[in-house]
């Protein structure tokens, strides 16, 4: 049987796919599938979906596999963790998906770094797991989706607010998901986990930082940590789309969509991935989107706020760029408490003083 | 043409059928709009219309007036607003409406007093307005359902949140109504001041308190502040019901219902105004609830948060009983800042001090 070695997105997806993350998916994507969500943000059975999901060919020989064939998908060790009946076979066009989807061809996305590295001919079908792929960490924050429906059936939740992140929480991120909780009977608080930019923070470290934040500042019985497994693909406004629509998998309501989401550089305009929602039926989506703007915390409101809830100046705000964060935690300074809570902050000092990012 | 006097609740209907508020009433209830209101909350086409809106008869000669006939409808002056066709004149068991409507028949629930002060004949049929009710006080403040519209779509606001209340805004409520806000884009803050009972804190305090509040701690753009000129009925859940529908017609698209909404003692359960919600398809409701818990300010986390959001104890929380808030008030002294604004416990220290309420 042919052997196609997965990349590490390529073995997220799998992951995704294979948990029923993914669902409808049932594999890589076919070509009918990949146009229709590439073109139209829909799959041909007219589900939303708006980023390719595909298995790229990794040598000359998958470039020319012939539909109809199986062939078994390798991990990076070379282990064997499912077999794909290829039903299709198709050559595209990278810039024009880069355009459609990531809005840019430009060589500084990650994204197009990304589909400049692989094979333009990508292969599809439905897989048929062997073996999950293996963790070594996280390992009680992996929670499947068909985990977390049960978990929040039995916590009696019917209205459950995903919050995707890749960073620390500070206060700000804190805000908006008490905010979503207040009108939900819990969240979920899902960091993402698989592959991102080497100058994010450390998996490791965000991750002791949520549990820090959620011992000490959150109701047990009303949030649940789990990681969420899917590979970043800085697609903006199409990403803010999959991380919605994915997370009704997970048995969410509700999806937190804060200012440019799954964003980098300045690719996308800051609501962006707010507004393409509005390209949609909301029953079309069928997760409610939670939109939010920046927050701070505000001396004169003596709270946290936007600018939508606050209408005094920049000077009451306590706001610190990135910059500043890192440079403070660098040095083994503490960003006061109104930006970042103590515990939070001691995490994140100690990372740094070592050499991580903030 | 016979004459019949409108009582106060009467009245404040009769404004609001004629605005559009109550929107698809054209007239006080024929028998069955009011049978299918009391029996199944709906209207005969199915609409959602949880409460009674009803003209009783005033005279034993109103009790055997004719379907057919023409009435003027008078205000307590004498002044004729409205000629109403009478399509109905139905006779009614009030104790059964008080049982399905405010689920008591106890004489001391103010609706149920209402109800044995009134003929259990009513007269229903379509309204003609002649003159509009005239009102003296908030007059700027007075929107009709067309202008809150025109409003909310000049500013650019697509999704609403109004917030209904019958008390001054503490910080728990400003928490709210600025939880809400984030996920919106512009608030109505609706005061209700058609007819309550004597012992809320008169409408001309609360509206000197809801204008200190809003110039100092909301962004004037993002805020309408407008009179509801309803009358509470005290129905609680129903209540609840009603006051989230008739909001679709003011142009709101979500609707926060807190703790023991439009309730009155301990004749409801603390959240029977929400879960009420769930006997309806959402889509029938057509008006996103937003269901709130208690909230308080809590010195750990810094910020206010209710018992979804805070993992603390109650000493760390601060709280004051309505009943302690009015002490401090006659006595001049202010509740902290946690809980209540300074400029607005100003306002309400010296209405307190006065003789007023809290």
């Amino acid at each position: 049987m042919p052997q196609v070695s997965l990349n590490q997105r390529e073995l997220a997806d799998l992951e995704m796919i294979a948990s029923g993350a993914m669902s409808p998916l049932e594999g890589f994507m076919t070509e009918a599938e990949y146009r229709g969500a590439v073109d139209s943000m829909r799959l041909p059975s007219g589900v939303v979906w708006s980023i390719p999901v595909v298995l790229s060919a990794k040598t000359k020989e998958q470039e020319r596999l012939k539909p109809g064939v199986e062939v078994a998908l390798l991990d990076e060790a070379g282990n064997a963790l499912a077999v794909m009946e290829v039903s299709d076979r198709y050559g595209v066009s990278q810039e024009y998906e880069a355009q459609m989807v990531l809005r840019t061809t430009d060589e500084g996305h990650p994204g197009v770094q990304y589909l400049r590295s692989i094979s333009s001919v990508y292969l599809g079908g439905n897989i048929h797991l062997i073996r999950h792929p293996e963790h070594r960490d996280f390992l009680r924050y992996r929670l499947a989706p068909k985990e977390t429906r049960v978990l929040f059936a039995a916590r009696g939740w019917n209205r459950v607010a995903a919050f995707q992140t890749r960073n620390p929480i500070h206060r700000a991120h804190e805000y908006l998901q008490k905010c979503a909780l207040e009108i939900t009977d819990g969240i979920l608080i899902h960091p993402l986990v698989g592959e991102t930019k080497a100058d994010d923070i450390p998996a490791d470290v965000r991750m002791r930082c949520y549990e820090e934040l959620i011992e000490r500042y959150y109701p047990r019985e009303r949030v649940v940590l789990s990681v969420f497994p899917a590979a970043m693909r800085y697609a903006g406004p199409r990403e803010a789309i999959f991380h919605a629509v994915v997370r009704k998998n997970y048995g969410c309501t509700h999806f937190i969509v804060g200012r440019d989401h799954a964003g980098v550089g300045d690719y996308y305009g800051t609501y962006d991935a707010q507004t393409i929602f509005g390209e949609f039926d909301p029953q079309d989506i069928d997760i409610t989107p939670l939109f939010f703007d920046h927050a701070f915390y505000c001396t004169r409101c003596g709270n946290m706020a936007s600018t939508k809830t606050c209408p005094h100046g920049k000077d009451d705000h306590v706001f610190l760029s990135g910059t500043k964060v890192r440079q403070m935690l660098s040095e083994g300074e503490l960003p006061p408490a109104e930006f970042t809570r103590p515990e939070v902050a001691a995490v994140l000092a100690e990372s740094a003083t070592k050499g991580g990012g903030a």
